[in-house]
């Protein structure tokens, strides 16, 4: 299928034999061109590299994707290329007025060696919904997963092998034009890049303390905190860098507008474990217009029913978190989403107090459902969801 | 002063003869390299692109100012240079968490051929108080004035001559690392483009109408929006196309917790005029936590005293404004910016209906402010307040 010259050929997004593989329609000549201008890095040097436990997002493959949206030929030319940098014009739209959003999504090798990602579909309709809120042009389903694919498929060898590690994917777009005028932009650029990735909290499972935030907030209903935008990020880390002035590893956010209820933990959703005559119980804050609605909080909702507990959307406020840990009703609370998975929380602070919450150790729902949880994604264990997304077979 | 070579040359700041002509001190030795690598464009053909009427801000001149911040050597290698594009790794922060702050000045003709800015000072300090809050290093004062002045002076013949006619100056910072983990990034460019400007709106003074979004809201107290952030004017763009879909030109914010108090217009503050017993008093809304206090809103704050209205800043509810129009209290509304000046506003559409303001038309008030601060700016009425801070000489 393909030519033998490598430098610039067709590459054909190889079709899955049963298109129910796929949770959703790929057509079936989605071609993405293939442009490999660069050297790669040799064999040992990205063992080297894959070894050499780089921090978060700071170890990148050999390949990206790049596409291009403008008015008059909408989104056109998708390619493999090397990873390169763009050129940017000083005036460039997302410089000035911050049009900007992205996923987070990662491709997790199986047992037969096969590659396969996780409920991508999720990542590629927030992906729509985050562009319509910051009036960019929606990318195609099918788009965001062939591109993943070609991704996955170009830098399989930068895939770890190992039980809780990955490759993470980063698709973006961001707004392209050179202008100072206040309106959205009419050219954008949409990439996917990778990362190799182990844990993503250095210390592995040991509990986060959380510094619950009551000078700033994260979001308020009819702004962008359900889309996963550039800006909700930039806007938390000064929250954040008060979390370590308090000793705290992480921010607790509130609700804008009364201060009481619990809406998310940085930039990940927080479940708590209620316990009551021997019975479990899995309590996540509702959605409220404000709220991040991450795809491992969405996976969690059914997981946790499956694994035998109660689950529950709604409001919980800081009063009773503090008042549950005291009276033992909450026994565990953890935070959840696509690069920690799930991470306990062990220690609350804020203005008016400091608690534990089970005794500052992790607990053994959060510990079941990680497992659980990366059990699956691993292809460990029997996936009756559908979740798992081959994206990469094992002769390919 | 300056080596004969024009190609990489200490460019050193001129230090006006009077300190006192600066609102700040200026350090005797700011050093600025200049790099001019490129050619500029010639006489001709700058003087044909400042007679095309391009819109606002897609017209540039032929200089940037370039710096850039390390955590291990803080800001530094300020230049004066051709504009060029950036060269920016595809993970690079600000495309993913949305660091980006700006502010936006200008540089206004004087009848002896000089050139002023107009409350550089004002920018300085918001620059730096948008850097703190989006946790970026805050860019020294003196800096800014000096890259300010740097640019205008290397681009003088760019600055249009006529009255209402300026170069528009717009400073910059953006988050340069690459990496994806989500904490602030350790290296930031700092840069100032700029664009000659006739009138921001392209309908010159007609006044605008104006949409009061309840869908979507730009700010809320502990949030972002009293930082000049890009992220602010993306997460804008969705409700300012809404009100164009009702035929109104601009959005108008409501508070974000009630959704009852005016705040802003687009990128602009409000000023509301009341007539009573034959005295006029101007009212803006008093900063709320989530509010953009504009360079030209605190101006306007002493001049309009100063022309003999009653000022006031305070809570200013939709109801009030309607109520007021409808019994002739409201005579007139109008918008400012150092983009636009002053902008009237002609109409109200909401979802609970549709109201005029003195019939549609522009109102005294609004025409005497407007060409009281213009003037002031181009240097042909006098300045107790000591607002115009010369940038260049007649004979430099």
């Amino acid at each position: 299928m393909n030519s033998a010259i490598n430098k610039c050929i067709k590459y054909e997004i190889s079709v899955p034999s049963k298109e129910e593989m796929f949770m959703f329609p790929v057509p079936k000549l989605c071609s993405i061109e293939r442009k490999l201008s660069r050297l790669r890095c040799s064999d040992e040097e990205r063992q080297r590299l894959m070894a050499s436990h780089a921090p978060f997002g700071e170890l990148f493959t050999d390949h990206m994707v790049v596409a291009e949206y403008t008015k008059a030929e909408g989104w056109h030319d998708f390619a493999v290329t090397a990873l390169e940098p763009f050129s940017c014009h000083p005036a460039t739209s997302v410089f000035h007025y911050g049009q900007a959003i992205f996923e987070g999504l990662k491709a997790y090798s199986q047992p037969d060696g096969s590659l396969a990602a996780f409920r991508v579909e999720k990542n590629a309709e927030r992906f729509i919904a985050s562009a319509q809120r910051m009036a960019m042009p929606p990318l195609p389903k099918e788009m965001f997963l062939a591109s993943i694919q070609a991704l996955v498929e170009t830098d399989r060898k930068w895939v770890p092998a190992g039980f809780g590690e990955s490759l993470y994917l980063r698709p973006f777009m961001i707004a392209r034009e050179s202008l100072l005028g206040t309106r959205p932009s009419s050219v954008y650029t949409f990439s996917v890049i990778a990362c190799p990735v182990g844990n993503y909290f250095p210390n592995g499972l040991s509990p986060v303390s959380v510094w619950v935030s009551t000078d700033y907030v994260r979001a308020v209903r009819g702004g962008t905190g359900e889309a996963k935008c550039a800006g909700n990020y930039a806007a938390s880390f000064l929250a954040q860098q008060q979390a370590r002035e308090q000793g705290c590893d992480q921010v607790v956010w509130l609700d804008a507008i009364e201060l009481k209820a619990i809406e998310e933990m940085g930039g990940m959703n927080l479940y708590f474990v209620f316990s009551e005559n021997g019975k479990k119980k899995v309590v996540t804050p509702a959605p409220s217009g404000a709220l991040l609605k991450g795809v491992t909080r969405d996976t969690l909702l059914t997981l946790a029913g499956d694994c035998g507990y109660h689950v529950e959307e709604r409001r919980i406020e800081l009063d009773e978190w503090r008042d549950g840990c005291a009276n033992g009703r909450i026994s565990e609370v953890f935070a959840c989403g696509t690069a920690a998975v799930i991470t306990p929380v062990g220690r609350v602070k804020s203005a008016r107090g400091e608690f534990a919450i089970n005794d500052g150790k992790s607990g053994e729902v959060t510990m079941l459902l990680r497992e659980k949880l990366l059990r699956i994604q691993h292809g460990l264990d029997a996936d009756p969801y559908s979740w798992r997304v081959p994206l990469v077979g094992v002769g390919d």
